[in-house]
């Protein structure tokens, strides 16, 4: 018989529930989404759901019906019946035993849950600080997964520094993006941010702050910023779901132009508004 | 209120078992080990809580006593009675609102199971195959962290092509470890395997198996090997807890040696169950 024990805590393993053997908390062997509604209308349903299946499909989670899906998710919106709702949904690979391989007969994991959206007022009118910290992440960022321990240790550096965000750094010296945010740069009449490879989260709110920025008049640049470079930058602004366009006003201790949110910065966040209405 | 669904079954979020809200299912935020018994005595109890306290250390989660972690693994290693036993268990920073800056009121939540350790023989006398995989883990692998998805999609990998365990490649083109385990290569006199680096895991079976090897008369060289040099070395195998050394005979396809347990892999072998007895 297989003993398991919870806290300081013995019971038989047959008499727990399946979440504890879950390979989600195992091995985080599993994805995940978060998208929100503006005024109780989802945002970028669609586009979410597409990722979701790429990242399903990368890590060869299989049976997943995304249909089914889209219909859970639009039934907890509408039972939440919250207007500015922030919706978080994981699939892991199933229940079963401690096994790195994955077993022919596991049943995947559906959890979601529907909260309201912080207000982030503030930090859109005011700015926010962020600091950079090393990219300890995986090599495979373009999934996204469960594995987050390093974007928590990042982010938990910058909130000692009382930063908001960590901006992170790989060893080559860039800059690959926020810890739960896509990094862009303004600099002249450009918008500048790192190009989608397998180190960056193909993020949805990067590529609307994309056409908003090519719709305020701005070229668009994907390339990778140094430090330095977006320290001396114009204008600085993170991408973020649960945000949209928050402005970066001071980096590494850097104050960003004049410490304000920029004027392109404010422009692509109104632009990025008349997306979601 | 917070609404959560659990496959395609709606409910306030505040009903769940907190374990839902773990971080260790969010963010895989969390330490753990896997140590055995062999006929009845459990096998470097003292190493693998120095090592686990080392992981909770660099994962800052703190408020853990080592000392009642020992005494509840060997009530439950009691209370389990198998001679052989598998231990496994886990620390998560604590179950919260997902967010990725932790809160100071969290409290570890600790897992714990024992069960058999599997028979092992077909695989001491025979050999198995190993097949290599790009190293697509973080930057941190010194912690034994519960971000194991790269190591879940490199074992599903050597299982497809038929083999035992995936030995991992980095970028700079050199075998850092298996997946679930360390990789040694005896080369003439000399037993080789990579230097403990953050890429790294400092494996304990690892520490007896360099020991083993000086036992019995090779030089022990901490330098990482390429795909070429294992697959050209006279003798391959692995060490990992719960099967300690384990003989590599094929190596990506290629024979090693005449394809049986080599000499020195088996004199380490008998020399590591003297330092279990």
């Amino acid at each position: 018989m297989q003993i398991a024990m919870i806290q300081d805590r013995i019971m038989p393993a047959e008499d727990l529930d399946p979440v504890y053997f879950d390979r989600g908390m195992f091995f985080g062997d599993g994805v995940y989404e978060v998208m929100r509604s503006y005024d109780g209308r989802l945002f970028a349903l669609e586009e979410h759901l597409r990722r979701f299946a790429r990242s399903l499909a990368a890590v060869e989670i299989s049976g997943v019906d995304i249909g089914e899906i889209r219909s859970r998710i639009r039934r907890a919106f509408e039972a939440a019946d919250i207007a500015n709702a922030k919706i978080y949904f994981q699939i892991t690979r199933g229940s079963g035993p401690r096994d790195r391989v994955w077993g022919a007969n596991l049943k995947p994991n559906f959890f979601l849950t529907v909260s309201e959206v912080g207000d982030s007022t503030e930090e859109k009118t005011k700015g926010i600080a962020v600091s950079t910290f090393p990219d300890w992440r995986w090599k495979r960022c373009d999934i996204k997964s469960l594995n987050l321990l390093p974007n928590v240790l990042a982010s938990n550096d910058a909130a000692r520094k009382g930063c908001s965000e960590a901006i992170l750094v790989d060893q080559a010296g860039l800059i690959t993006e926020g810890s739960g945010s896509a990094f862009f740069a303004v600099r002249g009449q450009v918008l500048q941010t790192a190009p989608l490879t397998a180190n960056i989260l193909p993020s949805i709110t990067r590529e609307f702050a994309i056409k908003a920025g090519r719709n305020v008049g701005l070229e668009v640049h994907e390339e990778s910023l140094t430090p330095g470079q977006a320290a001396g930058a114009d204008e600085l602004f993170l991408a973020v779901t649960t945000k949209d366009i928050v402005p970066v006003v001071k980096f590494d201790g850097t104050a960003i132009g004049d410490a304000k949110p920029g004027q392109y910065t404010n422009l692509i966040m109104r632009e990025f508004r008349s997306f979601t209405a």
